[in-house]
């Protein structure tokens, strides 16, 4: 039977190799096969690899997020009597936007179940920054999940065992061959677990630039296509934007550096890019999950939302339902204390204006300074960050300090300047960048094709 | 240490799928890793494919043939006071050669260290063959194999665990990920292990048709002249024949069968297909061997060696040292007693003559028949197989008799007739196969390009 089994398996592999495409069975029984453990890593690898390097057929990514979908617990929400509406971001450096999105959304009558991830490589995530407020957990059952949905409409967690278990020894496997910059891959992991949410719609801030998990636009449409047409598929209202990650987003990078530039958001005060993302997306969710009628009405619930200050006490709501210090979110200077901190400052030579910031370079820097991950077994420094007090455009102030690095203790500084500071370029004069969004793909077309 | 070794192995993968060629240092820190075990299969099944598909240059190839050649022991005979020589074929149904070869050889005076793989798919292995013969043992230790050639200059064993342990688990790998039929692999791995032997000189048989692992002559070339590029670069002199194998070569197929047959070559009784590609191969080693001044005399020496009986009685010999029952080798009908056999009967509505047996059909019969492995945990009938009673060319007889199926039951032969009979076609007329040997490659040029 094993035998019989994994003859079965090489054929597949080989199938694949020779750029054959598999049927929906033969992929079902491959996810199956190796989420049970019948199939080992090495065949799977080898099958990534070849899907990888030969590509895959719309049908069977459709095919691979339905087994993946499949391959653990669908959840059923139907009980809340609210849309239930979630937003994923590809990531991009400084992309704090889900933590204030969350309360915002939620606060304006729609359910935000939101499941996410860790951050790896050179951006953050989302759930590495909610940890970083004391005792905040990010951990929880599907039952806890269930009933804090129902009794506040919106919960942060991370992701569970319950939920996509293939995505997630995939995922794992994936990430060690060399195999995970591949669209169909990419989007059948994400779809595949934001559909077992039990979401009635989705909404996804695809980003490119140097910034971005993909640099070339290009390619981010092609990504946003896909998601949205994976969505399509299964019948779940789904709406790409196309956002612009060549900068840093926002003035903060690093976990509660983050979550500082989130509470400023929610206050209003937030730097105009992030806000701008951060409204455009809300709106969006707010039109699928019914209680807007058109994105300028769902802007003006995100407004309202926050000038009242509603979205705001809803994420304290959040922070302490799951065991965090709320206090630190009244008062974010209760955490900054406690870092040491180093100004960056423009070399003497520099030209007198900002023309860009690398967001690439800034994010790499940031692992140096320990905010980051390089591998799933390093700790993160919850302070560590930089505050950017320069933007694209702007002249170096008189000072010439460019930006604040920040730490729990000073010992990467050195190490991280010397990386971080060559993400500026400088020239004469420069404009103030424009808007971040770029474009908008649903119902199979973009909005400025 | 391990998560920055890994972090390096992910790099080489991706180096790879991005078409780019490893340097020496790297493929052979890729092999020591996997061959201690700190590097695992799933990474470096990623690497096969990654490989198999962008391809590998000749550089890349050098160097994991080297590092599969260091990754165990390297045999020293040097106090073995005769030229060393072997032989390895690419594999073909009904192919014997090795059998009748290495006592011919030996038996002129030039030492013959063969060390032989076990069959696998439609092709069998010399060690399943020779392991027909009550109690003989193809294992030996290292110790022994040295004192045997000292002794009578010839051993025929088994891989052993010493010799490129690299081969051996990437081979296993190979099999299962579908990342077997690439030349640079299969060039690696036989060389790797025909280097380590402690040889001055290699024969290669490059098969081709449908009978052989490659059924093109064009990929056959390439393979022949990759094997001599590789025994170039490490200072072996190495020569390939390059051999028909669109029908089965001789008559007789099976693991005993073939014992069997290779007793009548032994007594000058063989087929004369079979003969004739003894007699090239051989003569071609005893001029690399150092005992025959041109091909001409070589093939003299193999003539007077059969004639004089003295290769059969050192085959013999070969036998009883390795533990086997050389009366059986006396006298094949003590064996032939013990089998069933049932004969296979043209078709009424056939046309006259033999037009053509198809080699693989014949072989993949013997998988039914239950004389070959399909999978690695098969046993083998050691007395199942056929007599082909006709050649292409040949009319068909009186009573229609063309072909006897032997076996220790008779339990399988329905099945294998209903496959077997279908190897042959017929026709009004047809003229006998031309020579077996098509073409001659060695130091960087064909005889007939």
């Amino acid at each position: 039977m094993r035998s019989a089994n994994r003859f079965n398996v090489i054929d597949l592999i080989i199938k694949k190799r020779e750029k054959g495409a598999l049927t929906d069975q033969e992929i079902t029984d491959l996810i199956e096969g190796y989420t049970i453990g019948d199939i080992p890593d090495y065949q799977i690898s080898a099958f990534l690899m070849a899907s990888y390097l030969n590509g895959m057929t719309d049908a069977e990514m459709m095919a691979l997020t339905e087994a993946m979908l499949n391959s653990g617990d669908v959840l059923d929400l139907s009980d809340i009597n609210k849309k239930k509406v979630d937003k994923h971001s590809t990531g991009g450096v400084g992309d704090k936007s889900s933590l204030p999105l969350a309360a915002i959304v939620a606060s304006c009558g729609v359910c935000v179940p939101m499941i996410s991830g860790r951050g790896l490589g050179h951006t953050g995530g989302t759930l590495d920054k909610l940890e970083s407020i004391p005792g905040f957990s990010s951990q929880m059952t599907l039952a806890g999940y269930h009933r804090q949905l129902a009794e506040i409409g919106v919960v942060m967690m991370g992701q569970t065992r319950q939920i996509a278990p293939a995505d997630r020894k995939m995922y794992a496997l994936r990430d060690v061959t060399g195999t995970v910059e591949f669209i169909p891959f990419i989007a059948a992991s994400i779809m595949s677990k934001k559909l077992a949410e039990g979401i009635d719609a989705l909404v996804l801030d695809v980003k490119f630039g140097s910034g971005a998990f993909m640099e070339a636009e290009a390619d981010a449409r092609k990504m946003a296509e896909t998601f949205v047409r994976i969505g399509d598929r299964f019948d779940t209202r789904t709406v790409a934007l196309l956002t612009d990650m060549d900068q840093p987003l926002g003035r903060k990078v690093g976990n509660w550096p983050e979550v500082a530039e989130s509470i400023e958001c929610l206050r209003g005060e937030g730097p105009e890019d992030v806000t701008e993302v951060i409204s455009a997306l809300s709106a969006e969710m707010l039109v699928m999950g019914g209680v807007a009628e058109s994105l300028e009405e769902g802007a003006e619930q995100v407004q309202d939302s926050i000038g009242s200050g509603r979205a705001f006490e809803l994420f304290k709501e959040i922070v302490t339902r799951q065991g965090g210090d709320a206090r630190v979110i009244e008062d974010p200077e209760l955490m900054e204390l406690k870092a040491r901190t180093m100004n960056v400052v423009a070399p003497e030579d520099a030209a007198s204006t900002i023309a860009r910031i690398d967001g690439r370079v800034v994010g790499r820097s940031m692992n140096v300074l320990g905010a980051q991950r390089m591998t799933k077994e390093d700790d993160v420094d919850p302070l560590a960050g930089v505050t950017l007090l320069v933007a694209q455009g702007d002249e170096i102030p008189e000072d010439r300090v460019i930006a604040r690095l920040q730490a729990s203790t000073d010992e990467h500084f050195e190490a991280t300047e010397q990386l971080f500071s060559t993400a500026f370029e400088y020239s004469e004069s420069a404009s103030a960048p424009s808007s971040r969004i770029v474009d908008r793909y649903s119902n199979g077309s973009w909005m400025n094709p």
